[in-house]
């Protein structure tokens, strides 16, 4: 395909040695480095410049390397259009970026030679921002997943010997999941919220965060798509449940026992009346997750402005917080209160989630009071503390994009 | 980032007459207004034409202002690529455009300085597409809200006594939405039904279309995602109900009750069938609508052609809509001809939702009509009823466009 | 719009003729052919080809047809960016290349004038890579209900003289939508095993695959979009069932027959632990076939490198299908063993489906074996059984792509 104009040549690491033979015919051609490594920062100079290094009488442009055999086979319709390049020669990045235009891609230009060893890397990345918060949601999740199984599980055998282990598979990760959605759904809020107090605290918007709560904030997309994963997985668990086997023994042994007894009504309305709430208000904070989840897929978050995109992920997201906490104190009701709950003293576990989403919730609602909120407005748009800003050029970048950062938070 | 080349800078419009000290150096040199404002049409010229205005000696391009800090700071692989360009110099905005392209980001000319005005009041949009829409939705769902529950909760309590207000956050709740998301479906339909309706009567598609039901065009996508949102949110709460106490309460009752009076058998194969038939036609509508909603996603609609695209929306989605008449016919069986239904004499719901569905569909067969629909296909090729069209350059463009846009219809 | 310049123009093949008086006047002009065709093929010649014919003093270029007179309405922002030209005249080419993209869209460079036969079929394209997947699907549908059917529904009525018709519309669709779900997921991992049995058969990557396994390989991700759309509603129905009438009769009559009999208790404990199990395991094979779904979201698929790519369709999608596998194994459990389930000597229809999955699955553990790893690695990295590879610079390009491309098996 690049061979067109007889001016380029594709080939690997590996084979590089065998073309020195054709070193001659090569003199003043372009070469394409499309070349890619099988291991991250694989060789201590990159591809692009040990050929480079082999033919000093050519020019080596790197580019192609990001676009797959399947893009290049299907044509540009399909798959990432963008072709990274870059070279010391401006004369022939130009060209080749002129022929990966008629090609249909889109020709990115990445400077110089050196950055080359970068280009090489990003075909070996796999998904390196969802590392952190699958940890983080597999962490959660054992510790919740123990916590239920003691409580569920183990507490009954011991007290009562009563084998209650085949509610593991169902009823204990249909525990486990709210409180990992729900507690990652606030771990989403909470680094605005420390980025705000940081704000306020120091006075200014200049200072940088520091490393963990600016990885924080930029993994906050992935921590809340989790958050919603578990949300739906713990929907589809619980509408299972009167599909169990073990629910429809139960309901006939209890039918069976009041018509033994001729008890002819067993309505509790207190219990009536939270499981319609509980269920109702856990289908609106579903609803309002999968709509965030929906605008966060990159085709709908790129045709949505700033200001969109912040009222949905901002507004609408904060809102289904307080909706699942919400559905987390209906489904607990009065039983925060009852003795019999704390097994082995063991709070219900519900109670533990609540911490991290209540302290958001109120930090938000402090946030919102006038005076405190007009003085991050102002400290926002670059009030500093104690001294008078005089506007020059070169901050005048800086003040556009951390400005327009800051509104992120 | 765009300060490289030292020919460009950036800021806001407050600080522009802080700018007025460089004046000096800034003659001949081109200025990118990247501003934006916090409220649309603030001033009374646009931020770009005031900069001009202050500095005549230099060449001021707009751009940039649409592209969000989030893209520049992670590059144009996420979050859109257009960067909407207008400047009264044909070269500074070239030299704006290869700075962008080199950038990655895709530049689109957007004309000269008098569009400025219309492109800083891009980022100040909240989805206004959406407004219109979902007050509808909003207002259909209070109406049949206020009457499902004078339906299920006021009649019941005046007529016999019954406290059954535990049915408002589910039961009344799902007797709603799937009358909004019917009738937003059938509204869907029924603007193209109109606009054929006008063709046909005028006898030609070159006569524009009211303002109103144009607008109601353009808002088919939206109205169609909403009724979508309401139908999944039906289905939810429908999966609900067998979880809820309440029925576990009336079901184990109804058991003690049968077993106390030695009924063996309760079955009643006409309500069996119904209900069979009623959740079957319910799932096979809601497969058809999330097919539909997914077409529409901007990178599905993106890869899909003219013909793809109508013959999903128009033909899968009309059967969609026959196919929920079928599920709102099969939910009624004969009980609109109870007269115990008729509660304070109010029809059920679903007879009232039932209206501009059955409209639109009859006047969609009438339309098949081999005579209509010939006709109808004649008018939208371009023929006139009366006249003999004589073919000039400056209608061409017309015949295409609107060509195409009645084939939308 | 495309007459800005005056020096291009817009019309259908059915007035070109009318266009015969204007010859004088267009005369070195540039004409932009923009019609469609009513049919693939409709015409010998090109529309294009055939305004070049009528006017041999201008110089034709194709161009903007498979844009659609929305994207043209709405502007770029939605709707498709790529405007797809040909023509044998250079200098044209790239000045209607220019325009469009002035006007934001992507112009996309097809070569000469014959590809304009090419790019005048595309509008008229209406799914071609969902045909051979849709009618498998529904080829097994078929199949399968049809066995079901028999089972369920024919033997209990021949047998017994029981009328089980009512199950046809939820149980028996129930039955055979996971069935058609379950082979299809695995036929997308069938051609991948074939293509790694041909190269290690033949000991080179350079064979063709013959026609048939290449077109396979081609609609493995249509096959498993639609596998996955049959788990969804198989999800749906399975969840639906405890909302039947039929579900809720049989349930009180089971009560009031243990009620009469004054049987306490019904508990079987391996029948809960299937049902939890199947259940569980059912939840999460949904899980990750969500997953796969998504990621194949042509939005989503671009933003992700091949590494990432392939380790999300083929790493996950093996794992789907393994534990699907297990879901399908829970729900048999010991029944493929008790003579009851062999009604007129058909086995039960999940031992039927096992059988391909199970050949992937083993296949795929053999070839995951050291030594046939390491043959099958050698052989994807260009290594040839029997001779020695000498590089010559015009195989390179084949290289690089079927070197890519087999690893996409």
């Amino acid at each position: 395909m690049l061979s067109i104009g007889a001016e380029s040549a594709v080939w690997t690491r590996e084979h590089y040695s065998t073309l020195c033979d054709l070193a001659d015919v090569l003199v003043g051609k372009i070469l394409v480095d499309v070349s890619n490594n099988t291991e991250i920062n694989h060789h201590k100079e990159s591809n692009a410049e040990y050929l480079a290094s082999l033919f000093p009488a050519c020019t080596v442009v790197k580019g192609f390397n990001v676009v797959s055999a399947w893009t290049l086979q299907s044509g540009a319709r399909d798959g990432n259009k963008q072709v990274l390049i870059c070279s010391n020669d401006q004369e022939a990045k130009r060209t080749v970026a002129e022929i990966a235009q008629v090609m249909g891609f889109t020709p990115v230009d990445m400077g110089c030679m050196s950055s080359a060893r970068e280009i090489e890397n990003i075909p070996l990345r796999l998904l390196p921002a969802w590392k952190i918060p699958i940890f983080l949601a597999l962490g959660l999740f054992l510790c919740f997943f123990t916590y239920n199984l003691i409580r569920q599980v183990i507490h009954p055998y011991i007290r009562e010997q009563k084998n209650k282990l085949y509610k593991i598979p169902i009823e204990v990760v249909n525990t486990t999941l709210p409180c990992v959605s729900y507690v990652m759904l606030s771990l989403v809020y909470l680094p605005g919220v420390l980025a705000a107090c940081s704000q306020l605290y120091y006075g200014t918007k200049y200072r940088r965060f520091p490393d963990w709560l600016d990885q924080w904030l930029q993994h906050r997309k992935q921590i809340g798509l989790l958050s919603f994963f578990c949300a739906a997985l713990h929907a589809v668990y619980s509408l299972c449940l009167p599909m169990r086997r073990s629910h429809r023994y139960l309901l006939i042994e209890t039918a069976v026992k009041q018509a033994v007894e001729k008890k002819m009504t067993i309505w509790v309305e207190e219990e009536v009346w939270r499981m319609e709430i509980y269920i109702s208000v856990g289908i609106i904070a579903l609803g309002l997750l999968s709509l965030l989840a929906i605008t966060s897929l990159p085709s709908i978050a790129n045709s949505l402005n700033w200001r969109e995109f912040s009222f949905i992920q901002s507004s609408l997201g904060f809102v289904a917080l307080v909706i699942s906490t919400l559905h987390t104190l209906t489904y607990g009701w009065s039983r925060a209160f009852d003795e019999n709950q704390y097994k082995f003293y063991l709070p219900p576990t519900y109670t533990l989630t609540l911490l991290v989403p209540c302290t958001v919730i109120i930090a938000k609602v402090i946030f919102s009071l006038p005076c405190i909120q007009h003085r991050l407005l102002r400290i926002r748009r670059g009030w500093e503390k104690g001294r008078y800003v005089k506007f020059v050029l070169p901050s005048a970048t800086g003040e556009f994009s951390s400005g327009e950062t800051s509104s992120n938070v």
